[in-house]
Order: structure tokens, then sequence, then C-alpha cells
């Protein structure tokens, strides 16, 4: 790999090549997974270039495929399933600095790849009291680029599904990784081809997204004295359709008590919990409706005192993965799966599946809108024992009829839906002929003939080396 | 019935006597159904009050109370359960001068209930961009508190279910029927002692609603060869969960092609259809999940002409009771049922229903969320010939599942859930209790040994006298 040669190329633009900050730039929060962890552990890139605007990405592109070095999109870098780690080293490209928020219509924002979304918000809050209508738990870091490529879903998701639903995606504008980068505008069904695809088959440079209505939305914590009332009354919750809520998230005794060590004090020992985003106008019915069905409102930031709530995160940092990062914190011997409850038995099968592993999997629920029920994704802590026995766990929750997101993986195929995406590799073959892009992440890319139903890890080549 | 004695004690109130003007505002639509045209036709008030303000609500109320006079309280009349038809004469309240909009903030207004709904979003969407989450079809016509007092859904219940439902009313004041009226206040689970109970136990006089996020609706009209196919369209867009839509209507042909005659141009013979509204920032995901359902777009406002465009109504003036009215109007033997096809057999539900009544029932279904789940209600137009053969198609829809909530009925019960509702019964005897106000509707309160469910009609003591 020519660098040198490549950093004449690309003369005037802003590059890090300090190994330290490179390595550090060239990590996600993989750590999560034990199993992440021993694999990726030594990937890192040769430099980090961080283009201002698409014409600095189109020079970046036409440089690294006329000197065929890899190029890996970055955004904050806040992902945990090594989405935007290089596996064969070159070039990480972050997407940082092309952050500027550029027009806001009602349902409507255009921002650069780099913005963070908290301060996407910040600003269409201000310009006219709206907001995304999704975001992850890292909502104060995460860039929305990095949450379209690599993201799925999060907060907001009990409303609008998830991120691959249409019209979660406005429009997206895409340079190609060709002899001369093309820039492309995706609409509609096309955005198929690279939500959700880690970079490998084209640069994002420009995003539309829809906005929603911004409420001060209301944190309130109630609780249960088992797990399975806390369950039952995330899912009724869910199916009021007058209540508006952003978040729904039952998680079982004694995780609450361990690890939100902020909140301690509220919870009652044995408790179960179900955290809650309630619209300060759906406040009273949200009330109303918690007395009726026997929960007990242990925490309630519209009633709490200032010396309460000193020193809270914010209900959206103690769930979906942020309930893993608080439980690492305290315990590193958690991880985490994650799985899909599937609709109408979701109840059925969490109260099974929290039953099955006693002390080794704590279960975590978010709530969801999915093909328009209401239904729910476990983010189950695990105390990590051996590789083979988190596989065994996997495997049984996959035979009781809940598929599995492993967060164990680090490629498109392992980690989702254990298939080919026939768009995603078309458009690979379109925008990025050379495999130049995030390599070693598209299995039906590097190595077309790969079984990956027979649950053997895919290792890429890259990597064999590295370790 | 003292009138005069009544006129005396309201000097200064407005007050109307002319026969043919009290006689029209003693009406509502409830000659969509031949039963209650027939039942109906004599019912008249004796006078028409129209208060300005709670005081003066309140100086009726205690007068009428006094006297022992009945009082009916009225919005514009829109209604066609004969809801705000006084069976024992006296008093029509006529709410609709106390129509201020007074207080809007993010997700709320507060409202008189004499407002318009229409004009309460024009203030709404001037304010902040914001509008009720629902309406009926006669937008442009109904006031918010004949909405809550006799309506149940509408417009915008794809997203938020009924009026019933938690949060969808945020806060009602009623003036109670006493020799010293009380004003009360509302929320929470209180609200339903007063929702759809028809003004039977207390006299709303100020709403509080939730708003949303308004937008620039865009209506569609999607054309299928078969009814089944807008069915099955209709149902699969309701379950988008990231596509904003505020009204999802399939209409079986001819009814299209015979009753909405401005827009008999866009239809093919035989063609059945599905009416959207759709938010413009849904718009071209929305069109892309068309072409993918198999939908042919016949009419979309955002791309037809000017030329195309003119004289049309909007979409949702052709759907829910729209539909009927229009039907009404080119065919004085139409009338409808309503009734609900339940998750998670609504499909199966529908296309058996559809076949069971050819020429003579005719669908048309309106998707809404039903206690989380996209279901729908019927609204099916039927060629009236007997009311012994109208029941015999109201016991054949509930023989296979599907519940009538009967618009051939003037009673709170038959109309609805067929049950006494406890709730609305207790505060009537705290509210009202000399029954006095819109006395007949509510068969718990005039009659509770009547066995409703015995299929034969209650028959309110002043409607033998009057027929």
């Amino acid at each position: 790999m020519d660098i040198a040669g490549l950093r004449t190329d690309l003369e005037g633009l802003k590059i890090e090549d300090n190994p330290k900050i490179v390595q550090q730039k060239s990590r996600d929060f993989y750590w999560y997974s034990p199993v992440l962890k021993r694999q990726l552990e030594q990937v890192t890139a040769d430099i980090v270039v961080s283009p201002r605007d698409e014409a600095e990405v189109i020079r970046v592109l036409a440089a690294c495929h006329r000197r065929g070095i890899p190029v890996t999109p970055r955004g904050t870098g806040t992902g945990n399933y090594g989405q935007a780690m290089p596996l064969s080293g070159g070039v990480i490209l972050s997407l940082a600095e092309m952050n500027t928020v550029s027009a806001i219509s009602p349902g409507r924002v255009v921002v650069g790849p780099g913005a963070i979304i908290a301060d996407i918000d910040r600003a269409t809050r201000a310009h006219s009291g709206q907001e995304l209508r999704l975001h992850p738990s890292t909502y104060a870091t995460a860039s929305i680029g990095g949450f379209i490529a690599g993201g799925s879903g999060g907060v907001g998701s009990i409303n609008f599904g998830g991120l691959r639903d249409f019209g979660n995606v406005l429009r997206l504008r895409v340079v190609t990784m060709e002899a001369e980068p093309r820039a492309l505008e995706l609409t509609g069904e096309d955005l198929h081809k690279v939500t959700h695809a880690y970079g490998t088959n084209g640069i994002i440079t420009e995003v539309e997204m829809p906005l929603t209505a911004a409420y001060d939305w209301v944190d309130v914590i109630v609780g249960f004295d088992s797990f399975m009332g806390a369950a039952r009354f995330g899912n009724a919750l869910g199916c009021q359709d007058g209540l508006l809520t952003k978040l729904i998230t039952p998680i079982a005794a004694p995780v609450p008590q361990l690890y939100f060590k902020r909140h301690q004090k509220f919870f009652r020992e044995g408790q179960s919990v179900c955290l809650v985003m309630v619209a300060p106008h759906s406040l009273d019915a949200f009330l109303a409706f918690t007395r009726r069905a026997g929960g007990e409102v242990v925490y309630n930031a519209a009633s709490a005192s200032e010396e309460e709530k000193k020193g809270l995160p914010p209900n959206y940092e103690l769930a979906w993965n942020h309930t893993t990062l608080r439980a690492l914190r305290v315990d590193p011997s958690i991880t985490y799966l994650q799985s899909l409850y599937p609709f109408p038995d979701h109840l059925a099968l969490i109260e099974k599946i929290d039953g099955l592993f006693p002390g080794e999997v704590f279960s975590h629920l978010e709530f969801v809108r999915f093909d328009g029920n209401i239904t729910c994704f476990g983010l189950n802590l695990v105390r990590f024992t051996t590789e083979e026995r988190l596989d065994e766990i996997i495997r049984t929750f996959e035979a009781n009829g809940c598929p599995i997101f492993n967060p164990h993986r680090y490629t498109l195929e392992e980690g989702g839906m254990k298939q080919t995406d026939e768009v995603q590799l078309a458009f690979k073959r379109e925008a990025d002929p050379q495999g130049l892009l995030n390599p070693g992440k598209m299995i039906a890319w590097e190595n077309p003939d790969y079984d990956y139903r027979s649950g053997k890890t895919f290792l890429f080549k890259g990597l064999e080396r590295a370790s």
C-alpha cells in the first residue's frame, strides 16, 4: 500500500497519521463483545483522512481507487459490531467534519453525514419544534451517517419502526468508489441499497431525514415486583394508541439495582422496571393508565425535585445499548445478545426465555413497532463465560423462535439476517467494483460460496494475517 | 313544561323559538338511517338557547333544573345517530357560540365546545404548525364538543386510535344539571365519564385536546382490479411504520364510479380504490411502496394539474361517513352499517363478508389502530329494503364475528357496545340526578331492567307519544 504516494495525492486535505490516534479512530465499541475484542483488537488503519466536503471525498476515493487502497468510512465510532473497523488497514475516512445542518422544513432536514444526532435535534427544535424520529442511545455522540450505515433503530422505534422501513430515511447522496467517483441521489426503494450496509458500497455525503414533532419528553420509571409484570406493562403501554411515548424498556432485576448507579436509590431490592419516555401532554393519561395497570411510579422527572434529578442520566442513556454499557462498566464479564421476540407470541416467548438461564442471562426488552405490530427486541445481558457457551445460548434463542442479530460478528450477514442482501450486493458491484470499501464486512462479496448458515464464523483473510 | 316561565328566567340570553328553526336545530344527520328517519322525524325541541359562556350555561341548567325542563346539548348537529335530538322536547342547548380557541402550546389546545374543528386547526397551524390528531369527515362543519360527546374516531385514527383511548382528550370542563350546577374538571380516567355519552350526564364547556404536527396532507387514490386488492393494500400500508398517513380507505367498486361524481373521470369501470392521505415527506416512499405492492396511482394531488384538481373535494370528504353521504345524494335507498373487523382475522372476515351480499352491501373500510394493532372498521353501504332485512344483515355480520355499531338506533347502548357503561351511569346519577339531560338516550338510566341483548329495539316513552 503506497500510503506515502496517497499522501501526496491528498495534499491539502486533513490527514492524521499519529499511530495512537489512528488506532483510536479505527475502533468502535466492538469491545462490548468478548469475541470481537479478541478478533479485532489488532485492527488499525494506516491513516485517517477527514474530508470537509463532497469534493474532498471524491478526491480521496479517486486516489485510493487508483492506488488500490481500502477505505473504511467512519462517523463517530459508536457502533458495536465493528462496523467501522478497517479490517485491511488503509484509510479511515472520517466524515465527522461534514456536519452541517443545511435545510429544515416541515417534516424534513438535510444534513451532512457527520452531524451529531443531538446537534441536529438542537437545530430543528430551535427552528420549528421538530426532531428526528429515531436515535440510538448514543444520541449525544453518534453521527447521523453512522446511524444510517450501521444502525437499525432505537429510541422512537416504538412509533416509527426501524431505519430501513420505508419513509425513515428520505434521501441519501452517495459517492461511488471508481476511477471517477459519481455522486448518486437515492430515494424511495433505492435507499435500501446503502442503509445498514456498513459503508461497503458507497460513501454517504448528504442525508435527508424525516422529522416529527419535538416534545420535552418526560422520563418515568415504573417498578414491578416481577419482570413479567414489567414486560406485560410495556406491551400494554405500547398498545395504547393515544399515549405518545418514545421509549418503552422493561429490564429485569437485578440489572437496575446493580448497574444504574445514579438511579439505585429509586429501586427496591428485586424490583424490575420499565423505563418510559412520555410526551408531556400524554403524562396525565399515562399516569392514569399506569395506576390502572398496577405499576408503581418510582421516578417521574416531571414531579421529581431538583435534588433528586441531579446528576441523573436521561432514560435513553439507560436503554438500548446503554444498558449493556452501564453493566460493562460495573462488571466487565457482561456482554449481551440482540434478539427479536416475534409478534404475536412475544409475551410467551419472553416469559419462557427469561426462565431458561437464571443468573446468566438478564432480560432487557425494547418495545417497537415492527411491521405494524407492537412487539419487542431483546438486548439481554449475558454473563460471559466461553464463546462456546455464548453460541449455545444463541442456538437456544433461535430454537425457541427468537432470531438473533448477533453482536459478536462483524459481517453484515452474520450480524443480521443470515442471508445475502442481493440489492446491496448488486449495488456494491456497481459502486465499488474493486471491493475497496470497508473490505471484509459483506460475505456475499468476499466469498459468495460461504455457507453462513453452517454456524461457522466467517473469518476475513485480512484478519487471519493480523491475528 | 313552562317554557314561558323559563324564558323569563333566561332574560338576556340568546333564545330562538321560530318553530322552523327550532326544528332544524333539533335534527342531525339521523336521516342517514331509514329507521331513525321513521322514528325521529317528529322530534323537536321547544326552544333553542345559545349561551355565550359557561356562566350562561349554568344559568340555563339551573333554571331548567328548577322547572323540570329537559336539556339536549348540540354542537353543529353533524352526528347521525340522533345523538343531539331532543326526544322529550324542551331546550336545545346550542354550544355553537362558545367557540373560542384560547390557548395553544406544544401538543395542546384549549377551546370552547362549539369551536369548529377546521377552525381549530387553522388557528393551531398558524400558531405553531400543529393540528388535532383526529377529525370526522365533517371536518369543515363539526364542533369539537359534539365530536367528543357523539363521535368515536375518524381521520387520524390510523395513527392514534379512537377518541376514548387514553390521551386523545386531555381535559374536559363539565357543568352538572343540579339546583346549583357545578363546573368539574375531568382528566385521565375520569374523561371516560362523559366522552361519547351524548351529553346525557353533563354539559362540556371547555375542551383541552392533544395536538400533533400538521402537514399539507397529499390526497392520493390508488386503483385495484379487485376489492380485496384494495383491502390488502390498505392493511399493508397501515403496517408500514415509517410511512406517515392520516387516512386509509378501501372502497369496493362500483361505489367510487357511481357516487364520487367529481372523481369519476379518474376511475376505470369496475375499479376498487384505496383513498389515502399521506404526509408530503412520506410521499416518495409511499409511491415506491405502492409500486411494489402493485397498486395503480389513479390520482395524486401532488402531481395533478390545477385543471384536474378543480372542484374536487378532499379525500376525507369521500371517506368515513361522507362515503354514505355521497351515495345517499345519488341514491336515496342507500344506508350503511358500521362494523369492526377484529384483528388478526380481519382480512379473512373482510373477504368473507364482501361475498355475502352481492348487489346489496358494498364494502367500505377504514383502517385504524385499535388496541395497538392495525385493523379496520367497516362503514359498508347497504341498499335498504326493509328493517327486517337490515336486522338480518346485522345478525349475519355479528354471527361472523364482526360487532356492529348500529347507526339505526338512537341509544348509547344499542348504537355502541351493547352493555351498560357503569362509569357513565354512575356519573349521570351524580351530575344529572333528575334525568333531564338528553333524555331517552341512555337505556341504563331510563330502564335498568331492559334486556338490550334481546334484539328488540328500545323505544323511549317520549317517542311513543310522538309517533
